[in-house]
């Protein structure tokens, strides 16, 4: 019920948060358990950026970005800011001279849920935005929010150290506690897929890789072939 | 009211389609009478991509893409994947995976109304997607459906064996029994459409070109000059 | 209550508009009072693009574009055409043919809150379009609209002749008497904001650049530390 | 490729779908195999509505309702009327005077992925609607389309003559050749649920009813106590 | 460029929006030539209710509503209070303490595009507010805007003075300087509705009292008889 | 990264959650430093009902209520149930039957972020429903989730054993620890705006009320006359 600035916050280990992006957002998910994703709503500003970090969140009023410049402040090397408002908003919240700011400090990219701006600038100099819209409408400085309490984000929970994962396909978060158990499940997931995909390229069906025959039988799909008059 | 996966279907002629894919879209959809387009919402993952096939057809339950693996199994070379779900999805449904396996039978590419993910791989692979959304949101394999069954997908209904053509400009679909009498109308405007080209090019008016002086008359439509002081 | 087509329509000064799309979106719209964004809603269809122009307005009636054809006659070199329909619509009502023309008149640009379609050919042809979706649906010359009169887009008010300025953060609308005042503004505060760059990419942060560390001490914002326990 | 009205389409049998529609949209729908649902999207205009008829299907125009004036005619006593639009569109295509004349004809409501207006006037008539929007925007009659043919609405297919279901939970369709399986399926869903109903009533958990605890353990969940000292 | 709060505004003839707020929404629509309708976004938060009033604007920052309370020192007996934000916003701006307010003031009721709260005590009350969403999201009172400048709402263009009317088919505005033509052609058209009402009841068809045959040859509409295998 | 059903949850004192309830959901968000609201996308399926309770949470699959079945189990006389998905669903994951369940074990009412079903039958039972959808669309029993672990709902944090509060305004959630100040809160703004109440409708301003004339002038907001000829 208070508005605060939380510092002090342990991250998740970046040595293993590193190692998660390298296996991008997709293989992450699956390896915590289908969980932590941001949803399809978080699409990034440039293609084929990929990055990985510990969040420092923000939650700001709508229409207003003064919490993101309090937030700057308990970002350190090895972050990435998570920005969230009160109510839905797709105002610019973040533009080029904050990118600057959080690149000062070794932050490594942006995921917010409402809008940034500047977008030329920020490819230009590849920091990484995941956003909800790219928006000019400027934003005040006059209401509190806090900094580095756990957040919602596209109906995900996002507390302050947790490791996020950010590509093509989107962000994910994975708990601060879990980055070494979902490192090793990754990685095993990595090694079947690999198996997986020279089977699928040799022809082999899913169908038969995965055991779903009987699957489909147990459900009663019935195969049924095509009458000739069929409109 | 039984789930079913159709063997056998008929397709339309691959010449044909192949023709009225490098037509593009928009001068396919004008041909048949303005019918058949998916609808913006479905967009390509890639800038730049075109092409065409004969649909197999797969419906799916939402947050599961158990269908989607026995429909790769109906698909030949030629065929265009079409996957919709049963209430609306933004799923990632279909991955790198599922396109190598595609593609390992000649499949020309995936329109989906759900999401898809590994989409960095997709691109690389140069795999065509059209789709609803980016999403590395995963799905289970449980519950049934159909393949090859007629889809309701943006509006429009699409009949296993029909022509998809897919482009920048999004998807449209064309009856099997209409694919013919498309390319003559196709071909028609495509040639109708370079005078137009060549005459507005040169300065000549669509007012003129198509004759709309006259409606714009019948319907009341009045010239008036600007007010010097208007604000 | 009757449909006009309005000629002699006074533009702002043409190059007032090109020194004020040099500065681009984000910064006009700050130099006006946060005012005239057309909102997120209105995308580019290619990256990178940025023109200025003056507004010829056309509203339409949904799923038909004869209006925008009454407007191409009315407009000329240096304008950009800004193009909404009586109800919300994503059809495409503008494509190649159409720009054909307007480049023909020496037409900048087009914004328009509905679909597009050829974007392909728009892309190829370098000519920038803004707008609310890409859709090859294909629309009628059939009912009356106007040309040149006010115009709500994107929750902004437009009248003819006034400045549009658009780039990859979307559209601003600048009031044609007010162009001179919004260079002088806009140019104060690139000036400012080079300052701002510069101290923030030394590590200075916004709390002390801006003044904000008294503003949220006043609005009550504590500084706790975190638990050591927290999950 | 061409527009057309068809006559002397065959409709199911009327007296069963009566029976359906005393059984509700919900059970229906769960009777012919979780098929057939229209969406959250199509509301009815007054609560406790509830009603069944056969599909007369026009497709519209966006902004335009002639197809619906040349609909009316093809309806018949026990028809339903199912209107879509050849793009979204909320508009107010069908009022009052449209009601006056479907009532006149004994036509039982109106299922319409579109806008109405006169809503008023349309409940102190008593006339059925299920709309996707309530909107006084008017609309022209200039466009052709069709009258009874297969019509996308919802994401489902609705071909003339099938039987269309509506109350307080939305709409659905049962194919026209289905109706008596349908009929058969939902008596003895409704049976069976009254079961389900009294044993829930006097305490019995679904879990055991249904046989749902060995689903759960062979998922894997597992039961764990709360912390005492959980946030 | 300035936030400014206009006094002394001119308002339309109120006897004459009584007049017209009496013919209803959809028929002062069509009157002033299918113009003016804010759309289907905005809906009463009760069934019934009807009123008519001459516009107070007031623009508001997202998240704050500030200049609410400073425009209802500028409404007066038979005003109609018109809200719109700077940025689309979902937020409970208004609720029971503004409407005691402007109650106490004589005002008709409230447009509002975004959210209003209390809806419970704001329908005991008997005030009538058209708005974007309910909600109980409060805000703040920090940033300026303006009342009584131009508005739009709902794509249209809304001006001070301007005559609102609303009822269940939602909201339209009537030009302050149009509102008596507006009478004169809504009278006309209650008048020949109810000679249509009367034809349509009695079973004539909209395709004769309309003389829509004629079109629908002109336009290729063919009658073709089903097919007696047709699925 | 694990499914679980956590046993034995601490509740909000219900005592105080019914005091809560009585002053309702607006006040009570705004008691809590304007937090904790769910926004307006849940509404009630019924006007006028007003409830609290503390919650139950499961989280479910897409188009699966395998999860409200074990949920049930776990709520008390005195629970409300919230449920949600792990993507964002529409269809009917809950209807007439398990409301029954529910009721027979004196649960007050549901949250949910999907669709429900059986309204007509919910609303004769005076089952209180705050829902995103109503929708027939029927659900399996499939796939795992989880009960009584923090949820996401419409932006905000619940955790199992919160109070939760819905009326017509929607449904905010209090955490567990917070309900006794937030009592004291809400009692105290109560007093305050039956205070505000009585002025209001003597006539006085909120300018005046609550001091904000000297915060317009201190943002530069300016007073002027309307033009008489401004149009």
């Amino acid at each position: 019920m208070r508005n605060v600035i939380v510092t002090g916050v342990a991250r998740a280990d970046l040595g293993v948060v590193d190692q998660l992006a390298e296996l991008g957002v997709a293989t992450v998910h699956e390896a915590i358990g289908r969980a932590g994703y941001l949803g399809p709503g978080l699409r990034p500003i440039q293609d084929g950026a990929r990055t990985g970090g510990t969040a420092v969140t923000a939650l700001c009023w709508p229409g207003d970005n003064l919490m993101i410049h309090a937030a700057v402040e308990q970002c350190q090397a090895g972050d990435l800011l998570v920005v969230t408002a009160t109510s839905p908003s797709s105002d610019g919240m973040f533009g080029e001279l904050l990118a600057t700011s959080l690149a000062a400090r070794g932050v490594r990219g942006l995921v917010i849920e409402a809008g940034v701006r500047d977008v030329a600038e920020l490819r230009a100099m590849g920091f990484g935005v995941w956003s909800a819209a790219v928006s000019a409408q400027g934003t005040v400085k006059e209401t509190a929010g806090s900094v580095n309490v756990p957040v919602s984000v596209g109906g995900q929970i996002i507390r302050p150290g947790d490791a996020i994962i950010a590509d093509d396909d989107g962000v994910v978060c994975v708990p601060r506690a879990d980055v070494g158990q979902a490192l090793a499940a990754a990685r095993a997931r990595v090694a079947k897929e690999e198996q997986s995909r020279k089977a699928l390229a040799d022809g082999q069906l899913g169908l038969d890789l995965y055991g779903l025959r009987d699957k489909l039988a147990a459900r009663g799909v019935e195969y049924v072939t095509a009458r000739g008059d069929e409109v």
